[in-house]
């Protein structure tokens, strides 16, 4: 027994933004019987996580390889790994069977082959639609909730500003924020992202950074009082005029910078000078390392949601093709909320 | 009665680096009969401390100016604050009795008077040179100490960076780190500095930056295995060659930014992805926080200076009229070691 299975690689390594003909669609003959005790599985995918940093992973070199595990090279050929839902189709590992629906590292093709140490595991949905726990109730989520408690440990009534605020994680922290009694300001690339932040997430205030000239003045105008915590999505002079409105002892949680991913030479050099005297603590992080907070994270997170509170913003593409134009969309801003690619029907 | 005073101040704000002749001795006659119920007081000044921060409170303007207190901006033609110690010679603060020997916040003179609710307490010696009491065993010891235990929190066989290895905080981190079991490495600016890291202050390795073209690749040179603590004391191409050379879960901490005092177009851009993917924290701090550390921090370098394990580097000129030379100097990195002023015999 075995399927054809269609699987998107990469022509050549990514240097710049991703257009679509940077990809190519291969077909490959999957053979279902697997060696007995290989404890191998083959997996029908439904859907998959497209998300900004995997680009770092598609260029020849980037200091976020070194990193391993999540964040190594993908080399041209190769599948691209993604996170993502799908069910069991074949299993040698004796942990699952077919039928079983798994959640974990697939790749974005129809089927995936998932090795004896995959990073995989059963999924409960707990009654929510399944793509919720490719983003909301997955790393999106823990991303979110993580860097915002536990890094940026905020206070109530303290002054948040998010970046790329309708993005999958951005949009969440300022929810949490909201839930947790801060002031929210977000910013986002559009007219329509901007009143989707204040109208429907219950954001504060929002502004479209395109529109705006001189950041230092713009959040000078949002945040009269100063900022406390600055949730870093975007990187370059963003942060930059982050710290200089801060207030002290503000945090920076550093979660992206997509405005860098695509543009080697743009680099933020926040003042140091404020960074001494205002105290400020600037703080990378990924949410694996933060996995003790996963029960907690589930479950304020899916409480919230079936009470209404929070909302989850989903932007879902349908089909294996449509892969490339919603990973090239991250970079121009085309999504709103978490992007999603259903590759197939329950 | 009343004596006649001289204490230094500047001509105009310094926007650059401090020049000997950016600064002038005025002259006026101090009143030695103060307002009774004043609280004042009028102290001899002993020895002062001559700090690099002090350059951001004579600028026009500098971000470091908003933090008020220690930090406020000087202008032309007022007496400059310094830490310092002193003695008492008219008090009509209930709590001070002529002859007090204090410590704390005077000027750049030979009299300063104290107001009411001036930074000052009486000193106790403990056996110890007077001029200990403004350099290792005051706010250079405390922002080594804080810095270094506090922010950093080290872990024995960690690998610690120290810049201006040889200025008044630099020296006591890398021997606090030694003490601690840290591999210490220190740059400085000649190969005599090199020469007395090593030898005279166990540093495990030491080098001259002057000397080196790619300061990125000279890191991996002396950190093989990475950085893991990084004590940030010049800013700009040395905090971005360290985080690029630094271990996961990384920590800079930022007490000064010397090599960006004198030049506002430098700065430091660190690889944002660095800072992501390796987890690496980022964090100005300042003495005056870390207050609640004095104790321990007072009783801890004091048994060590008595046993001999702890070395006190001192630079000390003397007289007042030193004051600006020896100011200049900081920025020249004529310093070796803490640099204080003596001002008059005990």
């Amino acid at each position: 027994m075995e399927v054809m299975n269609k699987y998107w690689t990469i022509k050549t390594h990514i240097e710049d933004s991703p257009k679509e003909d940077d990809f190519y669609l291969k077909t490959s003959t999957l053979a279902l019987s697997l060696g007995p005790g290989s404890k191998e599985m083959i997996v029908k995918n439904l859907y998959v996580s497209i998300d900004p940093y995997q680009l770092n992973r598609m260029k020849g070199s980037s200091s976020s390889q070194k990193t391993g595990g999540f964040a190594v090279g993908i080399a041209p050929g190769q599948g691209i790994e993604a996170f993502g839902v799908a069910r069991v189709v074949a299993s040698e590992n004796p942990e699952y069977e077919k039928g079983d629906l798994v959640v974990g590292v697939v790749t974005w093709a129809e089927y995936s082959k998932i090795g004896s140490n995959g990073m995989i595991r059963k999924l409960d949905p707990m009654g929510f639609p399944l793509s919720y726990h490719v983003g909301i109730l997955a790393f999106s989520g823990l991303t979110a909730y993580a860097g915002f408690f536990e890094i940026c440990k905020p206070k109530r009534g303290e002054k948040v500003f998010v970046s790329a605020a309708l993005g999958s994680v951005g949009n969440l922290v300022g929810q949490y924020a909201k839930l947790h009694g801060c002031y929210v300001v977000g910013c986002a690339g559009s007219k329509q992202k901007v009143e989707l932040l204040k109208e429907k997430l219950g954001f504060d205030e929002a502004f479209n950074y395109r529109e705006e000239n001189d950041m230092n003045s713009t959040l000078k105008r949002y945040f009269p009082d100063g900022i406390d915590i600055y949730f870093d999505n975007v990187g370059a002079e963003m942060q930059e005029a982050a710290v200089a409105n801060m207030n002290a002892f503000g945090r920076v949680a550093v979660c992206g910078v997509i405005s860098e991913y695509t543009d080697s030479g743009k680099k933020a050099a926040p003042d140091m000078l404020d960074v001494i005297y205002k105290r400020i603590k600037i703080q990378g992080f990924l949410a694996g390392d933060h996995t003790g907070l996963f029960q907690d994270f589930i479950s304020t997170t899916s409480d919230h949601l079936r009470s209404g509170k929070l909302c989850a913003l989903e932007d879902i593409s349908d089909g294996l093709d449509s892969i490339p134009f919603a990973f090239a969309g991250l970079f121009r801003g085309d999504n709103i909320g978490k992007k999603i690619v259903k590759i197939a029907e329950e």
